[in-house]
């Protein structure tokens, strides 16, 4: 076999090079190279490691060291050349840095796998993107917070089946979507315990035969621990299936927000307006103001859980320890992140222009029966088991429902033809502010309670 | 509208009976009677806190308390008859309490809705299942590491890209699914802690309309906190969401072993016998003993996957607070409960009967040229770079390859043809004991450090 | 090994009974006891092909008929005793076959395996079903159709990204779900085409030893021809995925529908009342008409994906040719079956219950700058290039949002300071009636148009 | 508002500009660009129905027309410039062509919507490359038969549940993949009927107001039919979505075939060699080389199934007509059409490189009581009931598994023990190739079997 130039590293026991179109097909490098910094940290960290090891002199290592420095401000300012020979970012550090520093360069990998290397560079990317989304999370969930604290006397239907149901404060509508981003920081903080292990010296599978002190190289890297066997360690992919999940249901709240903005704003709801710089207008129908980027956050929700699907599909079933199939892991996680950054970082800003059109939902609030619930317990108050005054009020409703009126509308006499218990009292009833305050437990409506939970959080 | 006997307890605004098909279609009493239990302690706390609202008298209390101890008895002797007019186990409870203690039954819903008291249910029932596939899991990996200790000695052969890598002690291999299971339990363990907050109190969707304390009813069942917002509170499914993917990716590590014991236990790599209590045979050919456990095993991966699929999807893009679409949580979890701990049981009994092949796993290490990694190993000792010691083994990988011959058939002259930096001492490197002993950091391979690794767990 | 007297069928090689809990957790009659029919007629035809092989005489296979005829009675009769140490249903019916009839019973399963036999019930099943379902299918578009012809002037707003657009008509509408479910049904067409395929005699994986003509058993079955490999025989399970595949898309077809019933039968957009009939109540707010049917549609819709991404995961990487995994497709295709025929044939009662609310409708179609597109177009034909017709248009909406009028609102006079290209026949275009005349090709909303195509599909 | 020069084409009635964030969050251009020629096409198209609409002159139509050539050539040799303020690829394509030619660009989406536009370019490029997958698909089945017809003679055993089952012909076995490609085949063709049709002239949503032709407009691009509602066809993603499962069938069934390249190319299976060119190396272990190939095509299988899912999710509970969310299909069916034919041509040139050790192969057939079904249709024969003759069979493999010896080195007299049947012609049914041409059927593995499938397959 004559070796081309472009002979991998690997080809000592090929009789043939790879098929360009082989090279082409496996090629992680066009995705991984997002990866670089981390990689180039890693070997860093590597290289001290073999030094402490003896398996570099002084001199080799810094050698090794400035040169991936120099590799690494070489990609950063756009100069390094790539190409598919490379297969992944692994190789190609590995071919700039012995452009670089010539045949030491061939030292760095000593005891080192591309398998435990990767483990690495995709723990320490989690790592970084976890913390990065968990406080974008936390700047989302600010201002959902300043937004409750604005509007506190905003009042607004609430719905069950999309039904009006019972009248709920705005504020405390927007605390529901705080509670479901607190729990999303909370699991992307629990999956970023499980990353924030540190796998390299794992070899390809078995461990490595140099003197490699671990813990050292943990510390160095900033991990607080090491991972506890190293055929786990190469063929794990936990970490991304975590955080995939946790994005996946982060994704599933957002869209639940964004389904309600694209209802709130249409015509019929007409809660909301959406700010002119934040939607988009239609190529053919002039009067259109359109709100893409909820709608958009909803439909990237389908995204994520693709993504989610196929990484747990690659990991079925799959033998230990390290297969190629892991390498389809890093796709669906950048663009998952990519997702779910962008996502939070854009409503953060939209919600801040986005304005209440307070008196419709007011008006919203008053009719549709939202007091129902009020007159039964009224009833109840007066002696009537619940379970008789539902019925009551029930057949009060179908009455109003004949006649085309409110409950509002309905007077003390004829209320009285359903239940000679109603007395004059119940106008105090027939009212949404006193329906809303007298729901006075922890997480309720009234509005102590939705102060008192601003206060609980702004202490935090 | 003349009213059935069968009359629905909302029915007071409604002119027409539900459809018989509409009951079918919509009733969720044939799965959520599973819930009963739940849903009768968490009645008999309700039952307690509208006491202490003074709703209820003490006498009123106690004989619906009682009342409902009663139908929790009639439940389980299979002497409670349920009908699909019931639509769900919450409605059933109360026809039944009614049933048994007359129109006081009707004050047991004071103040609570469907919403909540679901909310409650799944959660308890979560709660419950949690803490038992925690055990089962444990009781897995008790086994795992217990196998692992009485077989520190078997030597099997590594893989990678299923191809032979490295030698590896058949201990470390098992001690592998012990760290996935690990981070499994704790998965399991930090959903549970998301689990084990008290929705009930919350109302249909804005809070309830008596004096209840939910902080007390928390206490009374168990629970460290209480949710925190009520419109959150019932439209929340992330529990049972996060419960799924914890499954998945448990379902997913024991895909990965059953996969290898299908493997292992092949005529061709014939490392492993399953115990026959676990085979089953073929109707046509009278030779056959299939794997079937581990095949389902491996198969009901993608049933739990499903069902977490499922599941988001019914989520996206709902908006809140409740809609009857939550219903279709219910047979996701149960079945999924169902399969996790029947897989994670079936397993812990399996693999206590199988019995491993040490001399033909053995001598499957022996040959594929596991030791070539040592090889350039000890070309980097004597001072070759390590890229190029990779270079010069994978030549005389080669040529053994074109002769036919293993690695260790290769005389001290040949290799001297292919590096003049081997010397005698290489015959130290080629041996599958000295392999294994150089793996000697954390998480390696070496004896000494497989032991160590089961003495931690032993002490935790 | 003492054999018990529940010993199986293929027990011979075995030196150990197979374990309690195996025989649950790999038991597929609980659910595969549902293609007992199925199971039945295959092994009618396999007798009556085992005697044209002359493997059994014209008495062994009249007396087999005859015990198979009074088996399948004798499970219909609900007389059949099931136990799951039958394995599945192709034992259970060889077992109580030769219960009847002795120990001929055990000629039966010559030249057969279960993986053929299972391969030709599943085919049995999935023909009959998808048949099923193409006629719901076509029992749901005749009722959009009807709908759609004696609703052919009501006028609805139509909307894109759920912001008014243009007004359609009612009919149009409708029709647009006509053609949704028309590709649906095509699809269960096609698959049926490719499931309506032979695979009995392809025996264990290889083909059967005896003289089976299977041209003539796949005659004596209603199949036009028979499947070409034996090994593909018995490991495909495309005909279920693909009747998943499509049930997922109708599913999600009737989704879409069922977002609309539930937007449209709120408060805020009130243009269809669902039947009381088909609704439920809150059991705490009184006033409440629920829409359950279509939300638990929608939500059904997620349960059919995940049966789809549970089988083809399942599927992926699996050897040929039968492996115990395949199993897993039952539950899948049945639980879906009965979903899709649920949905199918509750909606299309529901939708012959429902009214249109026609004045709500108009009304909300009149205002919205619904008209907008037809200003422009207006522009258009006195010469102005769209794009800039579509930008005056677009000012002239914002004058008027600016001054809270409609397009109708504004005067000749206002109207020319925008561009002077306004006359005064712009009265025509300010219409709603006219903008639905003006859209005349196939396909579009005008009165001919959606007649016309009601005639056609009458005509088909 | 001042608008700035990048100001929108649709921006006449806002008061903003939109967010440079939002145009990024929202552009599908770095994506849809893909679909430049689809889209310049369709405008031609749209050209010269406008023409004949008379909407446009015969000029004007000749210089939008040459101005779209132009566009094309432009983009064609990467000198056209965009920018994400251009959002799509039809509002770049419009903006490049007014660059061009000036204020009648404005004309040309005159009477269309970006709606029915990007449903033609969708059908456009769905139609092109389902034709290119069909063919890459006939490709590799060719490969397949042509491997078959040289290899004849090549016997394997076959498994069931990965246990040694019964011998087959290789060619069998590498036919079954022929007719799963072939079923893949007929639904690619099945969903491009249904893609076939056209949708453009159905406007925004409720048709367009000009004298548009469709059924011309249909024949000019090759379309056989018209979509028959405009809402449905602005709405419709059943052809991707179709694509998408097709898609991750196929590739299910590489999944499978590559599953067995991997097992069949281990040390322990040995039956097949890959060529070293499709294969890569090890950065740590010089000895490995890894079926790579196989293992990514399995891999990314979960990719298309992720898509699939993704998209089914968006979709779900969409009200019509278009909504932003439809955006989303397009890089899900991009990536899967690249994925599938990439994954096709690779497999279809490594095939052809592929080796099979036919010594190896046959000597696995020869042990592991392939030939046990032989021996219970021998008794069969002999008279005996197949479930006794099972039982017996059972009996003897047992006892030789406890003697550790082979079914072909049982004496005759051992023989008789288990059964009196038992004569000297049993000699005539241990034998591989016997027990091949036993198998008689259509699509059994008998020689004459395989070679006559080879036949029919060469004459269609």
């Amino acid at each position: 076999m004559k070796k081309s130039p472009n002979k991998k590293m690997w080809s000592g026991r090929f009789t043939q090079e790879t098929h360009r179109r082989v090279e082409t097909f496996t090629a992680s490098l066009p995705f991984d190279r997002r990866l670089y910094a981390q990689d180039i940290v890693g070997s860093i960290a590597w290289t001290r490691a073999l030094f402490q090891a003896k398996v570099l002199t002084k001199e080799e290592a810094d050698q090794i060291t400035e040169g991936l420095k120099t590799v690494k401000k070489t990609i950063e300012d756009g100069r390094a050349s790539f190409s598919e020979q490379d297969e992944d970012i692994h190789m190609a550090v590995e071919r700039l840095l012995t452009e670089k520093i010539g045949e030491l360069g061939g030292k760095l990998h000593t005891g080192r796998s591309r398998n435990d290397q990767v483990a690495l560079d995709l723990r320490l990317y989690l790592r970084d993107e976890m913390k990065h989304i968990i406080e974008a999370i936390k700047d989302l969930q600010a201002v959902f917070v300043a937004k409750a604290k604005s509007h506190i006397d905003v009042i607004l239907p609430g719905y069950t089946h999309l039904q009006k149901a019972q009248p709920i404060r705005y504020a405390h509508y927007l605390l529901a979507y705080y509670e479901m981003l607190d729990r999303d920081r909370q699991r992307f903080l629990d999956g970023f315990q499980r990353v924030n292990v540190m796998p390299l010296g794992s070899g390809a599978l078995a461990g490595t035969n140099y003197p490699i002190d671990r813990e050292a190289l943990a510390e160095a890297l900033g991990f607080p621990s090491v991972t506890q066997n190293s055929l786990d360690a190469v063929s794990d992919r936990d970490g991304a299936i975590e955080f995939l999940a946790a994005a996946s249901t982060l994704m599933m709240h957002l869209s639940r927000f964004c389904e309600e903005l694209v209802l709130w704003s249409t015509d019929e709801f007409g809660f909301l307006e959406l700010p002119d710089a934040f939607c988009t207008g239609s190529s053919l129908m002039p009067q259109k103001k359109n709100p893409d980027v909820p709608e958009l956050i909803r439909a990237k929700t389908g995204r994520v859980y693709g993504h989610l699907m196929a990484l747990l599909t690659v990991m079925k079933g799959l033998p230990l320890a390290y297969n190629r199939d892991l390498q389809e892991d890093k796709e669906a996680v950048f663009d998952s992140v990519d997702t779910v950054k962008a996502s939070l970082s854009i409503l953060t800003e939209m919600i801040q222009g986005m304005t209440v059109r307070r008196k419709a939902a007011a008006r919203a609030a008053e009719n549709g029966f939202l007091l129902a619930t009020e007159v039964a317990d009224y009833l109840v108050e007066k002696g009537l088991p619940f379970r008789q005054a539902h019925e009551v009020v029930g057949r009060i409703v179908r009455y109003c429902l004949d006649q085309q009126r409110d409950l509002t509308q309905v007077s003390l006499k004829e209320l009285q033809k359903f239940s000679s218990l109603f007395q004059k009292d119940i106008i105090g009833y027939l009212n949404l502010e006193a329906s809303l305050e007298r729901k006075q437990q922890t997480g309720a409506t009234a509005k102590n309670r939705v102060l008192e939970r601003i206060r609980q959080i702004e202490e935090k």
